[in-house]
C-alpha cells in the first residue's frame, strides 16, 4: 500500500489580491514541501479569495486571475518546488458566455475552478460541478458548471479532485469517485462558518469516505471577508471514517498528514472521468520523502464550545475587515451596557485594547451607572476613551425645530452618530456599530444614529447570545487568572437605550427570552404566525413582533455589514422586499 | 378561422397583498367580461406582487397565494365571471424541496405559475420552466423549473401558455409551441422597464409570433416594487409580425383586442405538452361574444421618446413606494441644484405638490443663489416649504470635537441629514435622497448626511441625465402651457456641494462628461481599465476614478433603494465584495 505525506494548506486570502495570495502559496508551499510533502493542496479560490460574486463577470478580472494562476506554476518550479503537484482553487475563464437564449443580460463566463500546478506548468484542471445557489451563494449567477470529474495519478494512486458543493450533493462527482476507484478524495472548500455547522460537516466527510471506499482530505480557507467567517476546520479522514488529522478553526496554517491510501487499479474509467498521470519521470524516484522520513506526530484538533467558537469568529471576522481594508483602528460609543462593552472586548482581542478608541456619550437621561460602567469596561480593557456629553449639541436641534417626543430621543442617537463619525472622519477609525441582531430584527435603533458604523459585530448575534459570550469572555479571562473584559454590571443591569427617563428595553419590547425566541422562530425557522403562537407565544405578542420585523426591512437594508454566524443572517442570506403588505 | 375576443389585463399588485390583489383582479375581469372577452390574461404573480424573493421559502405564504387561487376562481363564479377563462398568475406550493442533497441549506418548496380558472375552479396550471437567475433576478434559488408545456383548447383554438423568461430563451417551452401547432400564444411577464429594452422586448415578441407562426400576446405587470417599476406595454403580435395592439407603458387597464387565431389540428401533441379542454359545454353557445359584437377599436399605443419614458418610470417607482408604504408625505432638501430640483419635480408629478415638503438648510458657505433657486422651485411647484439655517447646529459640534477639513465639512450634510430626520419622525413624511448615480458611483455624498432617507429617485440616474430629464420636463411644461416646475439657474449653473467656499464638484471630480462616460464603461459595459483608456481616456484619470467606484461599495451598500432604469444598477443588480483589493 502506497504511503504519501499530504499537505493540507489552510490560508487567509485577500479578495482580489492575486499578488498577495500567490506569494502566500509560495510561502506555503515552501514550507511544505520542507516537511517532506507529496501533495500540497490549497483551498476554494485560494488565489483569489472567495465569494468573488460579480467580479466573476469581468473578463478582465478572469484574464488576471488566470494568468497568475500560470505564472504561480513558473515560480513554484523556479523556487524548485516544481516536482510536488500544488492543487490551487481560482476562477478560470473567460469563456464563452452560457447561453440565456436571446436574453441581453450578463451570463457567466467563469468556471469555479481548481488546477494542478507541477513542473512550471498547469498540468490539469477540475471545475465545480455543483454551484450553490442558496443562503449567501449566488454561484449558478456567476459560473458554468463543469462536467467532467478529475483524476491524478500520484506515486501509484488515484486521486479524485472536487470542490466543496460537489461533497454535498449525493449524484454527479461524489458517485464517480466510486467508479472511479481512488484511494485519496481531495475536496478543496471556501466554507463559511455557521453556529453547529461542525455537527454537519465532520459527518458528512466521514460519510463520504465510507460510502466511496476513499480517504477524504477536506482543505477550507480561513479568514473574514466582507459577512462571512471562513472557520478553517480542514480535516483527513480515512476510508473506515477515522479523522486522521484535524486543523484548529480561525487561524492560518498546514496540516500534514501520512496516509496509507488504496494503490490504482485498472478500472476502466468512464467516459466522463479524465485521468492526468502526475509524477514525471525524471524528477521523482520511487521511495518518496514520506515513506523514508520519520512518522509525523499526529495533529488531530479539538473544537471548542459553541461560545468560544462564536467569539473566535467574530474576533476574526472583525480583525480581518479591519486589516483587509487597511483601517489604523476602531471608534466604537460606550454606553455602559452590555452590547458596546462585548464589542469593546472583541475588538481588543481583534486588534489589540491600543487600537481600540471608545466614546462615551452620556445625555440629561443617562444613569449614573451609564458613566461609570463605561469608565469600568475602558479600564479594563485599557482601551482609549474620551467624554463627549450631547446636552449641548442635542438643545440647539431640539430647539430650532420643536422636536418632541420620539424625534427627540431619536435626535439624542443621531447626535451620538454625527461625533463617532466626526471623529472617524477627522481621525481615521472604522466606526462600529454596535447593535445586535434581535434590535436589528425589529427596528429597535435610531438609523443614522447608533447604527452608523461600517462594520457590525454583534450583528448576527441575538441579544440573549450577547450575554452569554459576555459571561463566557469573562470566565474565560478568569480562568487564565486575566481581568475579565467586562463590567459585571454591564452584564446585570437591565438593558435600556436610555433616551428618556428610566426608559428599559422591556417598555416597547418583550422580555428578551420571549422575544428571541420568536425571532428565532420567525427568522432562522421560517415559521408562520399560526406555528409560532402553536409552540406557545401569545397571537398578539407573535402578531407585533413578526409586524415589527417586516416593517424595519428598510432599515436592514442600510445597515453595517457584520459576521454571519446562524443558519439565516440579515443580509443577502434572507431577501426580502421592503415594500410588503403581509397578507393577515 | 375562428375569432377570439383578448383581454390583456395589466394589472399594479401591492406586493403580498393577496386579498387587495384579488379584488383587481375580480375588477378587471368584470370589465372584460363587460366587453365580450374569451379569454382573460392577468401578469406573472398577479395574485402576489412580484418579486416576491424569499417569501417563496415559506411554506405559510405558498399555502395563502394557494388558497386564495381557489377561492379567486369561485368569487369569480359567484360573480358570474364563471365561463369565461381567466389566467393568473402566482405563485404555487409548498412542494417537496428540491433536493440538494446532504446540504442544509434552505431549498425551493416553489413554483413560479400561471392557473387558468374557470367554472368556480382551477381547470389547468403551467408552471415557468426558464427561471432567470441573473441581473435583479434570483430565481433558481427559490423556485423549481417546471417541464410541460400547456395548450388550452378554447372555441376550436389551442392556445399555449408560457410564463417572462421562458419567451426569452430559445428551445425549451418556445420550441414545443410549434410543434404543438397551436393558434395562441399567451406570455405572462413580470418584466421590469429598462432603458431601451423596449428596443429588445418587442422585436423578440415578433420573431417569436413568426417563427412558431402564432399570435404571441404579450401581457406585464405594471407598477413600482422596491427597485423595480414595470412598465407595462403589453402588446399583441400576429403571426406574421403586425403589432395588432398594444397597451400605454406605466398606466394600469385592459387592452382588449379582437384577434383570428388558426383554428386547432388534430396533429398529436408531444408527450410533454398536456392539452386541456377549456369551454364548459353547457355554458357556452357556438357564436362567441366576439364574433356577434361590433368591430373594437384599435389600441396601438406609441411610446414616447426616451426621457420622458425615463421620467415616467421614476415618477411611477416614486409614487408606488410612497403609496403602497403608506407614507403620507415626502420631505427633501432644496439646495438650489439641479438634484434636488429634479426630485422636487419628480415628487409633485408622482404624488401632487400639496403632498411635498421641501426644507432650504443654508450653511455659511451656502451662495446667495442656493437660496434663490430653492425659493424659486419651490414656488414654481407650490410645495410646501420652510428653512432651517444650519450654522448654530454645526459649530457647537466643531467646536466641541475640534473638527476641521473634511470632517468639519460632512458635519454640515450630516447636520442636514439629522433636521431631515427629525422633521420626519415628528411628521411623518418619507425622506427622499437627492443624490444621483454618478455621486453614488464614486461616493462624492456624505453617509448619514446627504445620504438619508428611504427612497432615492436619481440612484440610478448618471448626473448628465439628470440635466436632460430637468430641460425635458420643462419643455415638457413649456409645450403644455404650464410653468416648467425647475429655475433656469439651477440647470445652468456649475454643480457644487458648497461644503467649503467657492466649492465646485470639478474641484475633486472630472468634468461630467468625462465621468459619466468612464462610470458607463466601468458599471455598465463590464470593461477593465486598460479598455476604458483605449477608450480614449486618460490612465490617471480612469484609474483614480475606478478606484473612487470600488471603495464606495460600503457607502452603495447602505444606501436608500431607488428605482432601476439603467443595464447595471447599484443593488442587486451589481454584485460586488466591500472587501476588495483591486490587482492593479
Amino acid at each position: 500500500m502506497p504511503r504519501l505525506r499530504l499537505a493540507l494548506a489552510q490560508t487567509n486570502p485577500v479578495l482580489g489580491d492575486l499578488e498577495g495570495n500567490a506569494r502566500e502559496i509560495v510561502r506555503f508551499t515552501q514550507d511544505a514541501v520542507a516537511q517532506g510533502a507529496d501533495l500540497v493542496a490549497f483551498g476554494e479560490m485560494a488565489i483569489s479569495g472567495y465569494p468573488i460574486e460579480d467580479l466573476a463577470l469581468r473578463p478582465s478580472f478572469l484574464a488576471a486571475a488566470h494568468a497568475r494562476v500560470e505564472l504561480l506554476a513558473r515560480e513554484l518550479a523556479d523556487a524548485g518546488l516544481g516536482d510536488v503537484p500544488v492543487i490551487v482553487g481560482h476562477p478560470d475563464g473567460p469563456f464563452e458566455p452560457r447561453l440565456l437564449g436571446t436574453s441581453n443580460a450578463p451570463t457567466a463566463i467563469a468556471q469555479n475552478a481548481a488546477s494542478v500546478l507541477q513542473g512550471g506548468r498547469v498540468v490539469a484542471r477540475y471545475a465545480k460541478h455543483h454551484l450553490p445557489n442558496y443562503s449567501v451563494f449566488d454561484e449558478y449567477r456567476i459560473f458554468i458548471p463543469g462536467d467532467e470529474l478529475l483524476v491524478l495519478r500520484l506515486r501509484g494512486v488515484d486521486v479524485a479532485l472536487i470542490i466543496c458543493e460537489d461533497l454535498w450533493r449525493d449524484g454527479g462527482p461524489v458517485g464517480r469517485v466510486l467508479h472511479a476507484d481512488a484511494g485519496l478524495l481531495v475536496v478543496i472548500n471556501g466554507s463559511p462558518y455557521e453556529r453547529d455547522k461542525d455537527e454537519v460537516r465532520l459527518p458528512l466527510v466521514t460519510r463520504r469516505a465510507v460510502e466511496t471506499d476513499t480517504i477524504v482530505a477536506y482543505v477550507n480557507l480561513v479568514g473574514g471577508q466582507d459577512d462571512l467567517v471562513f472557520d478553517g476546520d480542514s480535516v483527513v479522514v480515512d476510508r473506515d471514517g477515522t479523522v486522521l488529522a484535524r486543523s484548529p478553526q480561525f487561524v492560518e496554517g498546514l496540516l500534514i498528514v501520512d496516509i496509507d491510501p488504496e494503490g490504482a487499479t485498472e478500472t476502466p474509467l468512464p467516459a466522463d472521468v479524465q485521468r492526468v498521470e502526475l509524477t514525471p519521470a525524471a524528477a521523482v524516484d520511487e521511495s518518496s520523502v514520506a515513506a523514508s522520513s520519520a512518522p509525523l506526530p499526529v495533529v488531530i484538533a479539538d473544537l471548542p464550545d459553541d461560545r468560544e467558537q462564536i467569539w473566535n469568529a467574530l474576533v476574526l471576522g472583525l480583525r480581518d475587515y479591519v486589516q483587509k481594508n487597511r483601517f489604523p483602528s476602531v471608534i466604537l460609543g460606550l454606553s455602559g451596557g452590555i452590547d458596546s462593552a462585548v464589542c469593546a472586548a472583541l475588538s481588543a482581542d481583534a486588534i489589540g485594547a491600543d487600537n481600540v478608541y471608545g466614546v462615551s456619550m452620556p445625555s440629561r437621561y443617562s444613569s449614573g451607572h451609564s458613566r461609570s460602567d463605561a469608565d469600568d469596561l475602558a479600564e479594563r480593557i485599557g482601551l482609549h476613551y474620551r467624554t463627549e456629553a450631547i446636552a449641548d449639541l442635542v438643545l440647539p436641534f431640539e430647539t430650532q425645530l420643536g422636536l418632541t417626543d420620539v424625534a427627540a430621543e431619536n435626535l439624542q442617537a443621531r447626535a451620538r452618530g454625527v461625533i463617532l463619525m466626526g471623529l472617524s472622519n477627522q481621525e481615521g477609525h472604522l466606526v462600529l456599530t454596535t447593535g445586535n441582531k434581535s434590535e436589528l430584527a425589529v427596528g429597535y435603533s435610531t438609523i443614522y444614529g447608533d447604527s452608523v458604523g461600517g462594520f457590525a459585530p454583534l450583528k448576527d448575534v441575538p441579544k440573549l447570545l450577547v450575554w452569554e459570550l459576555a459571561r463566557w469572555r469573562n470566565e474565560h479571562a478568569a480562568a487564565r487568572g486575566e481581568t475579565p473584559p467586562i463590567p459585571e454590571n454591564s452584564i446585570s443591569k437591565p438593558p435600556s437605550a436610555e433616551l428618556r427617563p428610566d426608559q428599559t428595553d422591556q417598555d416597547s419590547l418583550p422580555e428578551y427570552d420571549v422575544l428571541d425566541a420568536i425571532l428565532e422562530a420567525y427568522i432562522n425557522g421560517g415559521h408562520s404566525i399560526a406555528e409560532i403562537v402553536e409552540q406557545g407565544f401569545d397571537l398578539p405578542t407573535v402578531e407585533r413582533i413578526t409586524g415589527l420585523v417586516d416593517r424595519a426591512e428598510w432599515k436592514r437594508r442600510q445597515s453595517a455589514i457584520g459576521p454571519k454566524i446562524s443558519r439565516t443572517a440579515f443580509g443577502r442570506d434572507r431577501r426580502l422586499p421592503i415594500t410588503y403588505r403581509p397578507n393577515r
